[in-house]
């Protein structure tokens, strides 16, 4: 772009919307223009609903879950199964796997795998807070819902050598979610039966 | 999605982020964990941008451009061609012809097209404006920069007419805009090579 025509104030938020996954700086301007046109029906909404998420939306200081109670609704639930914590990448990998109903259990979201190239060894994700979970009389079972990426996979079994010493069973998904896939991307009905034929490992 | 794990909060930022063009439900969810991991670079920033756009931008009263100024600064530059003015669709056009560095002149903004079916007629669009600024002395060329869409070319025809009355030469875009095109997908050098072949309606 060679000469600047709308104001600085659009071309930061052209700039900021380019910023997330799937918006290149086309389609964030494109996106821009349509907020910029609805102003009462998106921009003044969108802008009232991010001043919310800042205001109110913190990660659970149990399970790494984001929502807008400390701690979080599902670590709150006394329905659910107290007895199985499932270990999960991402906080959309911890939606997805609720999208699907697969498992009404307890959660803990890493933060991501372990990347060394990338400098995210073990103190980067929130691995000593899920062996400490582990040691908990009422947990029997830690499920590794990683990716089936070798990053996943290579997490799961740094994490399960940490589990050694708790008296838990770890179990990882079935064969059944696709070598290289992300379980973000799969369909309920392949995530609930992985669920189903998960493996003690 | 038939249980909400997120709170309400997530869900509505979810849903408003679905609206904008180019992301679906998905993708939606995607950029809304994305700004949340990323709350500090990401999500203040873009809560503050859009507070300032809903503060700042606004409609140019004279072209229909938005800016943080008003007149916009286009209207307001008296380096530019004051007898030439370039009416577009949609502010997106007006930035690709900018990008483009096809024309320096003055622009007016028609907010879309006529559409019948959709209830956008004469009055739905800035074409009394157009019609009242083309009476002005100074101006001498109204050059007609609409999409080569069917509705696009029958808006031009509608403006043409209505442009009888006042002393201007009514130009359009050469062909050489794509038929079914939308200017705001071309690349500059065809916009510049339609520009300069502009003809005489
Ligand atoms: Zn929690
Ligand atoms: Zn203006």
């Amino acid at each position: 772009m060679s000469r600047k025509t709308a104001g600085p104030e659009i071309e930061r938020l052209v700039q900021l919307l380019a910023r997330l996954p799937g918006l290149g700086p086309r389609s964030s301007r494109k996106a821009v223009l349509s907020m910029l046109k609805r102003r009462n029906e998106l921009l003044v909404p969108l802008s009232e609903a991010l001043q919310q998420a800042i205001a109110k939306i913190a990660e659970c200081p149990v399970c790494g879950n984001l929502d807008t109670v400390s701690p979080c609704s599902i670590c709150a639930d006394p329905r659910r199964d107290q007895s199985l914590i499932v270990v999960v990448e991402e906080v959309g990998d911890l939606w997805a796997l609720e999208r699907a109903g697969v498992v009404s259990a307890q959660y803990h979201v890493l933060g991501g795998h372990l990347s060394p190239l990338d400098g995210v060894g073990p103190d980067k994700l929130n691995i000593a807070s899920l062996v400490g979970r582990a040691r908990s009389p009422d947990v029997k079972e830690i499920l590794l819902a990683l990716n089936a990426t070798v990053e996943g996979q290579s997490t799961a079994h740094f994490i399960s050598d940490q589990l050694v010493s708790a008296d838990v069973t770890v179990s990882r998904l079935a064969q059944g979610v696709p070598i290289g896939g992300e379980l973000d991307y799969l369909d309920d009905g392949t995530l609930a039966a992985a669920f189903k034929a998960r493996r003690k490992l």
